[in-house]
């Protein structure tokens, strides 16, 4: 099978409304990019009318040319009481000139005669003008038939009715909505495939997650003859979310056979979600199917050991396919197998019954109790086993520090000041600098110590930093998991600190980010 | 239809498996009891063999009564080569003394003759002989098909013929695990009414998220016959998790009308995946369904006029039936509609049109575009609203504050100190306190400075404080966003403070959030 599914990525206009998201122009500019390197066929990018910043977006953006996808605006059918040529909203939507547009009317009976508060009648003339309209103008056309599965099981003539309107107006697309996310997957199944026989070969979805349902009722719709899906790349959107595109495109490609997107880009699956996540400022959850950190993590003995043997046994796909990794997770459970694979990239000499072996396991145990966790910091646990194994050099100590910072301050970006004192053999070094708050003027005093003596620092730098308030209900005496990403331009790595106080947890994982350094740099 | 299906949660056997997962025997008793009380039917809490200290927990917990569940212990058939009677995982099972177990067996032939190494009939041997010995000692045995579906399709006679095995040893119930959670809907439906035709009303399921369908695939496995579903109350597991109890729930018996638990628990859904969330220290992802703070959550102006209006027109279940609430979002979007809501909380006078609300729309836009969010901190936009409204007063000012911290320290609890001047009226009074950290001693220095003046704030403490990274990239100079939850025993309130300096943004929370006391008592 090599059915095409046309694919219809909404992140920039339902996934807006997820609570925490809120877009930039910039931000919405390079998730275009993004969904159009993928190969994504429809980017809904806006709604005109209720955003008129959408506007300009859509007109800095229709000079920029893509090379897969077509930009989609979005709006409602005409208001009730004017022409569709006279309808402000259909106005809006024309002047953002893109080649699509997709407008959602009414199916649900209930919701023409209580919500829009007009008769059925009416509510079909509404529908089969705004289409005709903007069929006239040139555009494709996706009807978004709003509430369908739930105007369908009140009120099948009546739904089936609205779509005729919308067909007969010359429709390019019946996009079936679950608006409320409250259908099961067999519902979907025979509802579409009603509407498929009736309508033919235009039949789309458009699920959204209150059930927790949505990815499988979109694949259930395609089984059933739609071949057009709606949805938000990382499930963003109101309440529950919307059908989840990275998880849909996979499980219909490598599962199924579909054709969503070009084969030669099903790997960038996982590069282009964390993309995406990262220019939304939210962080995918780890368990996320495909390509959350964990989707491929293995944990307990018995199934490390197993994928180990015959992948297949506990993956469902390799995940290189769709760009992402298996990780074997460093924990107390992980079993001494998994351990060993790190200690081997050290040392292949050491073995599963080698004294050293013990004392790491037994080291990680004590860490992970005082609320270490290795598994997203692996240049840490390296530097744990490279301790025990004495492959290992103190490059530098760092005798004392001290921050002061507080407000009102003379300069809102230097709020806070740091004293390191370092020894590097026999040479000390005191150090002073300024930042904003204690942990920057920490790490800047921390780095300009020890580039007198390792003038490479100056080329590392750090690109990631988070928190993670281990215990909340200790309040500010909480203790917190620090991480830290660096890079030198070629290397990535992460570090890990734990204490009850932020600049402590902040001042051990940028220790061990530099010690890394210097040792990948000198010892290896 | 008041079909009987009978739950059974794997949270601390399972759901143990899943990246940053760590349950103490405290969590794992405060878990138990938690389940108890929502009316789970079974509880699998451990695997004896494989983890000596879950023998500790089963031997302390089985002199403790649950009102309503079973515990349930886990292990695997007996060994290729020894009798049920002399297996150590099997003798490590019974030692557990739980009235149910569970024991997983292979019906994937691939899987009996490259992972297990033997041939087919040792493989019925070992499930027949290892079911007969557990009904002989009186327990209830669940046979956890494993790799079931993917066995089936590979090989049909083969994975029924291992049922059948479990089957005439007298097995309570047939579990079919999607091991590697790869299966679709519609071939789970298929194979499950196959399996239930075969064997009858004993039929479980056990699905993995691999595919984002395991909830999906657990509600057709029971539209299909299944009387058994196994999952994790909130979805904890290896790699993508398993089948999440807290949304199973709810759409089976909300839409199906199955009896998964007494009914008059089903208000209970929320508050007990809270309380679990909180044990395992993980928070709930906001947009997950029915239990996540976004579920009923509406932003975009005007789904949130839709729903004040008739709630089904975008809620698939009123929130209050499992426990959770509907919230009006404040965010740029958000429309006139909703912040009104708001503000005539404070002033039922002001209206749509009034001046004030424009003023706070303006403001709040201009926070939101400095990192703030208001849909977590609704004191902290209640403030804003009052100030706005001049129901506002300033009970004492913050004239200068200062920190002071490092390494090494003389005492680890104390490793910082702060002074802190305020006034209040014409005096002022200056503090001092020590913290572990800056932010804690900051934190003390500032509500000793003010008891002097106000004692009721003696009462008062802080019960969450959490950190986010807005923007990871500018590393320790990165703008966080800090949000703190306070409560004086009767109400619980919560505060937003942004900064790049993390010292700084606490500051602002803690301010407001010792602000919104004073005004709760004398203004109120």
């Amino acid at each position: 099978m090599t059915k095409k599914i046309t694919i219809f990525d909404s992140t920039l206009r339902d996934g807006a409304q997820g609570e925490g998201i809120s877009f930039s122009i910039e931000d919405k500019l390079a998730i275009v990019s993004a969904l159009d390197e993928l190969g994504i066929d429809y980017i809904e990018a806006g709604n005109p009318f209720s955003n008129p910043k959408d506007i300009e977006f859509f007109q800095h953006f229709s000079k920029v040319p893509l090379k897969n996808s077509k930009l989609v605006a979005f709006g409602s059918t005409r208001r009730k009481d004017c022409k569709a040529e006279d309808d402000k909203n259909l106005s809006a939507l024309l002047s953002a000139n893109t080649p699509a547009v997709a407008i959602f009317g009414k199916c649900w009976y209930l919701h023409v005669t209580k919500i829009l508060g007009t008769d059925g009648n009416t509510n079909f003339n509404m529908i089969y003008d705004t289409v005709s309209y903007l069929k006239s103008k040139g555009k494709i056309v996706f009807f978004d038939a709003e509430h369908f599965f739930d105007g369908y099981k009140d009120n099948r003539e009546y739904a089936m009715a609205a779509l005729k309107a919308a067909n007969d107006a010359g429709a390019d697309s019946l996009v079936l909505c679950d608006t409320n996310g409250g259908a099961f997957p067999d519902e979907i199944s025979s509802i579409v495939a009603d509407v498929v026989k009736t309508f033919g070969d235009k039949v789309g979805i458009h699920a959204h997650n209150d059930k927790g349902m949505a990815v499988a009722n979109s694949c259930m719709a395609v089984m059933s003859g739609a071949n057009h899906v709606q949805g938000t790349y990382l499930g963003y959107g109101e309440r529950c979310g919307n059908a989840n595109l990275s998880t849909i495109i996979p499980n219909l490609h490598t599962a199924r056979g579909f054709n969503c997107i070009p084969s030669e880009n099903i790997k960038k699956i996982t590069p282009i979600a964390r993309k995406i996540a990262e220019i939304s400022n939210i962080s995918i959850k780890s368990n996320e199917p495909y390509v959350g950190s964990s989707a491929f993590a293995h944990k307990a003995g018995m199934h490390a050991d197993g994928v180990l043997k015959l992948p297949k046994s506990f993956e469902h796909i390799d995940p290189e396919v769709i760009g992402n990794e298996r990780r074997i997770l460093m924990s107390e459970i992980a079993g001494r197998g998994a351990v060993l694979e790190k200690i081997h990239k050290i040392d292949p000499a050491i073995e599963k019954s080698s004294p050293e072996t013990a004392n790491i396991l037994y080291e990680l145990k004590e860490l992970e109790s005082k609320g270490y966790q290795f598994e997203g910091a692996e240049s840490s646990f390296e530097l744990l086993i490279r301790r025990n194994l004495g492959k290992y050099k103190k490059f530098f100590e760092l005798i004392t520090y001290r921050v002061m910072g507080g407000r009102p301050s003379d300069d809102d970006s230097t709020s806070a000041t740091a004293i390191v004192k370092v020894s590097v053999g026999d040479q000390t070094q005191l150090m002073a600098a300024e930042g904003n708050g204690p942990i920057n003027a920490l790490d800047k005093a921390l780095r300009h110590a020890l580039e007198v003596f390792y003038p490479m620092l100056k080329k590392m730098h750090l690109s990631d930093y988070k928190v993670r308030v281990m215990d909340g209900k200790n309040a500010t005496a909480a203790t917190v998991r620090v991480l830290i990403t660096s890079t030198d331009g070629k290397n990535v790595w992460t570090t890990v600190g734990v204490s009850g106080d932020v600049v402590e947890a902040s001042r051990l994982a940028l220790t061990e980010s530099i010690e890394y350094k210097l040792i990948k740099d000198f010892m290896i």
